[in-house]
């Protein structure tokens, strides 16, 4: 029984039913229909016009829109808890070409205007520092909370009146959209570029990456062959992104996982260290509770000195949850 | 009736079938059951130790492979046709982090040990000269010929004597490895890491990245991780390659490749620019022959002034192929 | 009056006399007779051998030894108030390609092994986090205070059991080594590379890095090179350096700048935030009294809220220096 | 006798003098009085607005140029004998990230719209191949032949027109003017950038980056500090250029050595391989030939075979240039 992470659930039938349904011929790259169809497509779901290159992995997503929006010598704000700071072995280092992460603080793994101010008013504006030029905000957030319109807003207004760009690493956008209740285009007033995940949330191996500054793009584009992630087949990797999106696919799927974490969350109410707004928990658990858990088949990660990680997903199955649920509130 | 490219071919069945039979859920990135089997699998297919990576593109596999032979002011001996040179949009550049490509010539895209040392001894041995670390040569080649065995193991010979390490583009290998009758040990003798091309022959989206020496496969899984290449769920990358390799369907689709191949060169012989030894044929054509032949539905790309490029690969219809050979020889 | 920063300072005259001593016609770049001998001369001062790289700038050899120390996808562990890590616009991250400053605490700016270990131990050792390769200490630190010869090895025994190498950025070295009564052999146990300062300490535009292993060097030679710090006309920069060697000129001079410090610091002993062990001062001073400081001709920089930061150097004037103190002293 | 090259030239006294000359203390860096005086003195040189950056090397100037006009994915279009292409050991790869030198031709060193066309015709505009983004030319060439005003005017026409941005790299500019008998102002129409040579002139180790389009400038300073180039006591670098200004002291050194090669140019005329418009000569030589001139004690390169080069500078003696004049004339 898998609560390690998201990217351990299996694929939705429907994305390898419309790999199978694409076009078994046709113009290589990015220049088939499917692939030609992404701006149209995510232009509707936003409300404004986007340009989109499907990625195949977060990493590269989050990396290639770095390096469109911060120069080699510039720096790029982000939590502490970013996973472009702690899980990418330095992608976006790579990518960029050494511009440094600049980290900021904020409960919960969200940063506040304070926080980002706070930052950057230490930064003495010489030719000796690293300036910011980008700032970088994952929502939802790697510690399961997420960032509202308003939270957002603010940290794009603040990073408009610097000068900054911003980044939107969505790897889990779907998890915050449901759980806010909002639209896609609410969540994103201000973003420059958003890092759509679609992996996690039941894809197979493709992401989308989303400049709502098309500009931005061609730079993006020439970074994605160099990156070698010009995929040869690419209506392929089209193909599961439009079958994420049919009959707003994304969204159950996201609900579904955040409602299995939420069942995990009134059961384990008391240990939570942060609130639960996705599909990501962190509980208070001695090794000793630890260890009883997986006596009985969890399996999750130790994420620091006594705290666990429990991850669900679109397809974790009901009964596991509900297992799982009953055993941490059995725990002595 | 496309004869553009071999990117352009479906993706094999088995492929679909392998995948979907994949475990649904398995430990993520390459920590997987498939992902782990690769190693034995290559080792076994080579008849030496192998550590295998696999690769979404053939330019992230030779990139990273050159990466990790050539340090970032070393240089890369290449023939003026190279992949590496011409398509990557400087992938091999970015990923070394500036080695330099020194460009060999050779007939037919072959490069010789006389072309090679040519290059190599007109290089002053000095700190202001970038000094030659690699070489990679295309196995076939950009040009539709093949370097036999004793070809690349005097280029490898030659390589070693100097100190620099080999590279092999085996994008379309499967073909060279038909045409030659060989095994694919007998064709990399001296090769230190292989691209192991599948997607032009009938796969999705992985390649095989094969270290003969695995102490430099640690050094490619970090540069894959920040290349932004390790796919989350690894396990269904893993799944295509296997698939290619079960009932030698690589062989087979291969040998299908060629032979469209063989037929349309025999068609054509007296237009032929370079020897036909696997799927790409170049011929003399002027315009009014090449619009003649597009008149009839068939698709290709003109190479050069005069000069048009046909490709075939593992589904090409046979009936195209035919109707394209007689269009061929019936032109005046 | 200047207690900005010891880059102020005049050249020592023993500097310029010794450029235009140097052989007017020579073999360029480092082919000459002044730049052949430094490897010996340096061999000698630490009692074993070493390769020694003139380096215009401290930036420049700062990040020329990390780039031979540290791959691109790994870490360099220093502390947060490491110059390279604030005060070199991203110099290292250049050099190496992307490899990441790890940060490590302790007090006045020294690391301790305990604080190093806390921050190793947290690094999963998997190929999504960027693993340490290197540590990188400053002596004097950044905050005028120094490591001992003991402070160093016991770092350096941890490095060594962890499979990192060693640099040293000492830009005030000589500072440190007058401060503690030890050769410069003692100081540097265990240390792989040194980046060896003289700008500050009477030089004009000539830093040394020292190689201690002397296989880093043919590396670094090259990424010098490449980087464009490979003067054409070498022999005026190593005259620099042999001028600043001759009769220990440059411990003279570090004497001298020690000396101006210390008396300033017996003034202003209750102000002081960090010991005085080099030629910086670190003193709580309000705004006001501050500016009083700046209406007597002072100048220096406010370092942080409430604290401001003094230099002093090798041709500091005495009646400078007798003047600052009595006006700290004098401050109500 | 010394035949190798204008770098194992003496420094001019006139620059000495300046230096010892310069304020002894001043604000570090650029921040001092002869730094911030460049802007205006290149600006009235050439006529046109001008921000000027000192760099140690030429190579750190050329690549430096190259880094803010081009970006990682781009391509430089310069000749096969160019410097950036052979002699810097890939400096303007590492500062520009990996763009591509793109190969141009053209008899004696000098490219012409023709050569550039038919490269870059060649190129198609796709994401696959790298593209020109800048054009950077050698005046005087690498073969001691210059570029007229009307030459630089076209190319840099014609580079306008694609939308390329224009590099000189003038190591040997002073020679190139001086026998053009034209302004810097004429020979620099359309050029966005040049790399302004006095080290091989009589310089001791300083160029200046002269930046025609004043907005490039600040992320050429960036990534001065970042390659390591920002010398601390930036007044001495500064001094060295003033120094060269002052009473046309460029021109007069420039005139003295171009003077020197042509008395040989002279003596060897039926010899000469290439044009000699400056102070390099290329000479049909036998290696017997070669030998007897050594054997009187001149010293010089090989260039290629049965080819050797003289390169005369500032303060080449009479006597040995007219010893060497005669006894070229004397070889049977």
């Amino acid at each position: 029984m898998h609560f390690f992470s998201d990217n351990v659930a299996p694929v939705h039938p429907a994305v390898f039913a419309a790999m199978q349904a694409a076009d078994a011929v046709d113009v290589g790259y990015d220049g088939d229909r499917l692939s030609r169809a992404l701006d149209a497509r995510f232009s509707a779901l936003f409300g404004r016009e986007a340009a989109v290159l499907w990625m195949p992995t977060g990493t590269a997503a989050n990396a290639i829109a770095l390096a469109a929006l911060c120069p080699p010598y510039g720096g790029v704000i982000c939590h502490s808890e970013a996973h472009i700071q702690n899980d990418e072995c330095g992608a976006p280092e790579f990518y960029t070409h050494g511009a440094k992460l600049l980290i900021a603080g904020g409960e919960d793994a969200r940063m506040t205007p304070e926080t980002v101010r706070a930052l950057a008013d230490a930064i003495v504006d010489d030719v000796h520092r690293v300036q910011p030029r980008a700032l970088s905000l994952t929502n939802a957030t790697e510690l399961g909370t997420v960032y509202s319109p308003d939270d957002v807003a603010a940290l794009a207004s603040l990073a408009r009146q610097r000068g900054w760009r911003v980044h939107m690493d969505g790897a889990r956008v779907a998890n915050a959209i449901v759980h806010l209740g909002c639209t896609p285009a609410e969540l994103t007033e201000g973003v420059d570029v958003l890092s759509f995940g679609f992996v996690k949330n039941g894809g197979l191996s493709t992401e989308a990456l989303v400049f709502f500054d098309p500009k931005l793009a061609d730079d993006a584009r020439r970074r994605r062959k160099r990156g070698g992630h010009l995929l040869s087949k690419g209506r392929y990797a089209a193909a599961q992104i439009h079958a994420m999106l049919d009959d707003d696919l994304w969204l159950a799927n996201a609900r579904a996982a955040n409602g299995a974490a939420a069942r995990l969350a009134a059961a384990a109410r008391a240990r939570l260290i942060h609130p639960v707004e996705a599909n990501e928990l962190f509980l208070r658990m001695t090794p000793a509770e630890a260890a009883s858990l997986r006596a009985l088949g969890f399996g999750f990660y130790d994420w620091s000195d006594g705290v666990i990680r429990l991850v669900t997903h679109w397809a974790s199955p009901a009964a596991e949850v509900d297992a799982l649920a009953q055993a941490i509130a059995a725990l002595p």
